[in-house]
């Protein structure tokens, strides 16, 4: 998306991720550790494909409303090969059975998805309508 | 199942909820009444199998731990083809991504699972060692 | 409505209610007892009126899926004066708020107000079309 | 407030909610645009006014503790004619049903309100006694 | 307690848990396994001491409303040697930090601990004031 | 940890907590001001000393997954003589009951902690194997 920065557009974000993550599995302790190793295998290949599981943990992160979470499912979701039509059935799942408060964190998880895509629109040029404003 | 009760053995579980359903749809209140419409269109077949859909609700519902809703959607994802063992994989995320607090609606996911499966063993004979006592 | 009942068809949860409340406040811990003391303050008539403290009070418990706390805020409701047609519709926005987790505790909600009201239908005497079986 | 900031000392906040709206109901997935729809209808007036319901959707927003929520509804409320005083009694019910944890976001919905009022005070002049450090 | 019951008075409890827990981890499901393992060992001694650390489950279940989970720990509290004047000072921190929503559990806990002490007092003789009748 | 700045590396959280706080307890609102009163009140020693309700409050934070009540707990651990290791004991709790969408708060935590004490390593110099990636 751009040559600047050759890492891609959300690297920011990876790389604090991975900093912390490697801050705290550099402490001696083992639950959490054991809990970063489990929650690694949770997504492997089973009875189930990648694709299903990561779609799986991405509703269970918009529903619990983790924005860093989405982010990351919303990454691992494309990478699996997941749509944009897919993502947004998975969305909607997420908004009727988590509800309007779910609404912020779909924004952020379409512009999340906007930027991986490279298909940032560029900004309005004429004011929305009233109607357009609402919407938690 | 059995032979007694004809709509099996979660039928009281599915009499409330129809019962209450038709109380609320019976109100005149637009907004209420299409929610319902709309809760009922989002797991129809799209660019996500109703399959898919139903294991998304179903993990949706595990770690907002609502145990209708988890009841709920076993009994679909049961109906859609979703063999046991995915189930175990779905209930997985659900723990992983949900934690602990997961566990007590975990077990009653299994037990609705079993009424449904008509595969509820007998209760144990002997004593559990003390290490099965705990998992809040 | 019921002549057997001489406090009313809701007696038992409210003296279960009223017996841990007491337990609760006798134990001397000062912090708990201030809390619930500021809890009663809380719904006090101010700026806004007693009943659309009691309404806010009932959407907070609807999303946040406390049956309990429902309850007792339809039964405050009622008694503030509150119609059915508005507690549907307090009902309606703790719904779009809070998601289809939220339908469950909105069932139990119509029924306890159901009860109060002395308006509990017969069950119904015919099979319900397979559409009005689902909503979580 | 400011008059280098013709539409407000929120529009931030707001251009970004209104061009990701339009991203998101311009994809072709009808559930989400439902209930888009439906919640743009459940604060319409009805048996309740139209400031009973931003009230409601403010209390609710707060006990979810979602910021962008609570930000839309404290302007909706005070566009409804929601007082200070009101909106501070409304917060005094989100905040003594949902426990300290809402005391990050009142601050910050205090904050927006006082941007949305004009009336942010200069920064203090003093330190403050360490009593009004605390509170999560 | 009572020479009727040998396992004590909360002995369905833990029978319900110790049956669908053998259930569960009966199944091939290598991460649920491997959860319910560490979720044991989350609560062994170490810097901590198991006291702490039960303190700690049980505030964390209470703010999440977990009845099972809040029953659980408030029985391992007890074995760990917590105090009642203790395990007081640990719901209140759980009732200022999760809310009036917390109280139906805190009074269900208080409940489960009467039982676990032997302790439960005869149903009132006297109807209560209507003060007490509060907190949802 | 800097000449340049005498407050200490987390200043600006404080700073604006205090100050919103200040714009808080001016409003003439008995029940929030009470609320903010017995919230102090609670983490003060009884028959549990400070410490003890610091890392209560702190495992409570991190499981309803509110920053900024995390990184207050975190300060107040540390000065109640919380060690690092206790306090990773403290998030494993969290961590384990709460889910993995307690991470990505427990990487902001850990990250706060680092500031506090003044051992923001350097950015890493090299890349991470992709396993590190992970983790919601």
């Amino acid at each position: 998306m751009s040559g600047a920065d050759p890492e891609g557009p959300v690297a920011g974000f990876n790389a604090y991720r991975r900093r912390m993550n490697e801050r705290i599995l550099a402490e001696p302790n083992q639950v959490v550790r054991r809990f970063f190793a489990l929650d690694t295998q949770t997504y492997r290949s089973g009875a189930l494909d990648v694709k299903t599981k990561e779609l799986l943990g991405l509703v269970a992160s918009l529903v619990l409303r983790c924005d860093d979470c989405i982010g990351y499912h919303v990454a691992q979701c494309r990478e699996a090969g997941v749509s944009r039509e897919e993502m947004f059935e998975a969305f909607s799942v997420g908004l009727v059975v988590g509800g309007s408060i779910v609404i912020p964190h779909m924004r952020r998880a379409v512009d999340f998805l906007d930027r991986l895509d490279g298909t940032v629109p560029p900004p309005p040029a004429v004011p929305e309508p009233p109607e357009a404003h609402g919407h938690g």
